[in-house]
């Protein structure tokens, strides 16, 4: 086996190695049971033992109440952009989107094919390089929907707003990165993977009493959250290899220390690159000092001509993955839950001895 | 590791041991990039090499033209009951769709939920122990949704109905197991895993004509098939690692001598049990003989005292999975491409051995 690499993929991303390598072996053979887990029925003990604990360690992180329900579905965030509108937005009322940027983006156009929009603010104007504040709601606003960490823009949200609708949350980018002021989110969905799991099933939190909301709208049976919370995410064959991996890494997240240690990682992993951006004459960050994400440090080369030959310089020394979305440019490092400090710290050295040379 | 099982799971099922090592040693590094395929972008060439691969074998064991595209969808069959009429089904048209059993009447329900359904044949009267014959189309029918393969009932389409509009078929547990007319078919889909991969994707096969239909109904872009065909199945984050293990799958169905070497092999497995269930005193086939699947055998004991009894005196012998479906009972066994044919051998002997000692 190769060296691993230090990789700074925003999605898929890296995953702790004692999760892929215990994911590895039980696709060979799971516990002995002289099959692999991945040829077990869905309706099997030990894969619905395992859907279960899934859950339950994401109640247990987040000290989640009976108030809420975890589901596991399939496909990822997009689908949730045109499923969540699906199942809480009334016909004759509107959500409230901010727009952040590139996912704030899909989450309005996906709930204009449903319903009514209204976007109370944006940064576009300024290339999405704050969070807005100061807006209000309309009186006809059902719920709030925000994108909680924009993984291509690299803003985030470090307070929720108080709100006098439940916020629903696109979290797929910080998702068991914090712990989270709970009481504020009506609906919570975070697709695999950038901080659990691999990619092809997604963690919906939702809390019970929008389950029981009347609808105008007719909802296909696969798509009501409510099918899957009755079925305890086993309405229909499951992506049960991925939601086993997801075990894995909410597992190896309790392991750590739970939430709380993850966000001291991540605050110490995001302070010690954006430290080096604002230092470094090379270098500058696309995004506002006080919305800056934790996860999606985004940055450019102030002599653009650099730019890839400081990719050609980062790969060299097994750096990967910090090229810049396509339609933002620049540079962006990913730094989620698994990726070690020492990724973070062998980064900043390269900006500083690629700033040194040039 | 222990002995591996006889694995007569219905699905998620046995998967050819060879493509389980494969995938276990790609998800710890992948073709030595030092990292897992897991944690590669979905952009990555890799990846999309990996996927364009997947569609051009489906389209080569199928001897596919032009005018059909192969695309990779997150979610199962249950989401394809609702994206094919979200997709094909006009508001002042109808789709017919003969009851044939358990699948046939989700999809009728999910279709209901969307739209006209008409149902010009049910065997439901006598337990769905056949595919109907002799029915007629309305005229304002769109298109004719059949289940090529009743997974739980045990029927299977021997031959598919020539008509006047195209067949939307649900494959998902015959898919890959035999040639097909394709020029029959405007659509067909398959969920992993019976055939092929892991649980977690739908393999949907589409006429290109059927994309271009003009539509009353408003679709969401996530669940429009021409948005993944235009993107090639990478619109948004695909569930990379099963489509992967997918292709694996397809390459060691075309390694094996393709679907030709598919047909005959679980033609040979199929025989062999049904000659036994109809020799044996002790055992009853569920399903007429012309209409009986040849994927998944469907049996019951004449004495029910002795059911639990011999899936004991399987299990003693390491053969696993062929309980019946709860609402049908006795039993069921499933044979898909990865299951050997000495495992279908040894059941046979432990059904005479069986009914010898009682």
């Amino acid at each position: 086996m190769n060296k691993r690499k230090h990789n700074f993929n925003p999605g898929p991303a890296t995953i702790p190695h004692v999760v892929l390598e215990e994911a590895a072996q039980s696709l060979l053979e799971y516990q002995g049971a002289g099959m692999s887990f991945a040829e077990m029925s869905h309706r099997s003990p030990q894969v619905m033992s395992v859907v279960e604990e899934a859950s339950a360690l994401v109640k247990r992180l987040y000290g989640l109440g009976a108030d809420f329900e975890v589901i596991w579905m399939q496909g990822g965030a997009s689908a949730q952009l045109a499923i969540a509108p699906m199942n809480l937005l009334d016909t004759n009322r509107s959500v409230a989107i901010v727009n952040t940027g590139f996912w704030a983006n899909k989450a309005i156009k996906a709930a204009q094919e449903l319903g009514r929009v209204v976007v109370p603010a944006s940064s576009e104007i300024t290339r999405f390089d704050h969070i807005p504040q100061g807006w209000h709601l309309p009186a006809d606003v059902q719920y709030f929907h925000l994108v909680s960490n924009e993984t291509i823009d690299g803003t985030q949200w470090q307070e929720y707003p108080d709100l006098a609708v439940p916020i629903v949350a696109d979290m797929t980018s910080d998702f068991l990165t914090r712990p989270l002021p709970i009481e504020k989110f009506g609906l919570i969905f975070a697709s695999a993977q950038k901080n659990f799991g691999i990619a092809g099933t997604t963690c919906v939190v939702i809390r019970k009493d929008l389950l029981e909301q009347r609808q105008a709208r007719k909802i296909p049976t696969i798509f009501n959250y409510a099918t899957h919370v009755a079925e305890h995410s086993l309405y229909h064959t499951a992506p049960t290899f991925a939601i086993y991996v997801a075990l894995l890494a909410l597992r190896w997240t309790q392991a750590q220390g739970g939430l709380e240690e993850m966000a001291r990682r991540n605050a110490q992993k995001a302070a010690l690159i954006y430290a080096e951006i604002d230092e470094n004459p090379l270098f500058t960050g696309s995004v506002r000092a006080e919305d800056r994400s934790v996860m999606n440090a985004c940055f450019r080369i102030n002599r653009p001509e650099l730019e890839q030959k400081f990719l050609d310089f980062a790969a060299q020394h097994d750096v990967v993955g910090i090229k810049g979305f396509p339609t933002v440019g620049g540079f962006r490092a990913s730094m989620y839950n698994a990726l070690p400090l020492e990724s973070v710290q062998l980064l900043v050295d390269l900006m500083r001895d690629f700033a040194q040379q040039h």
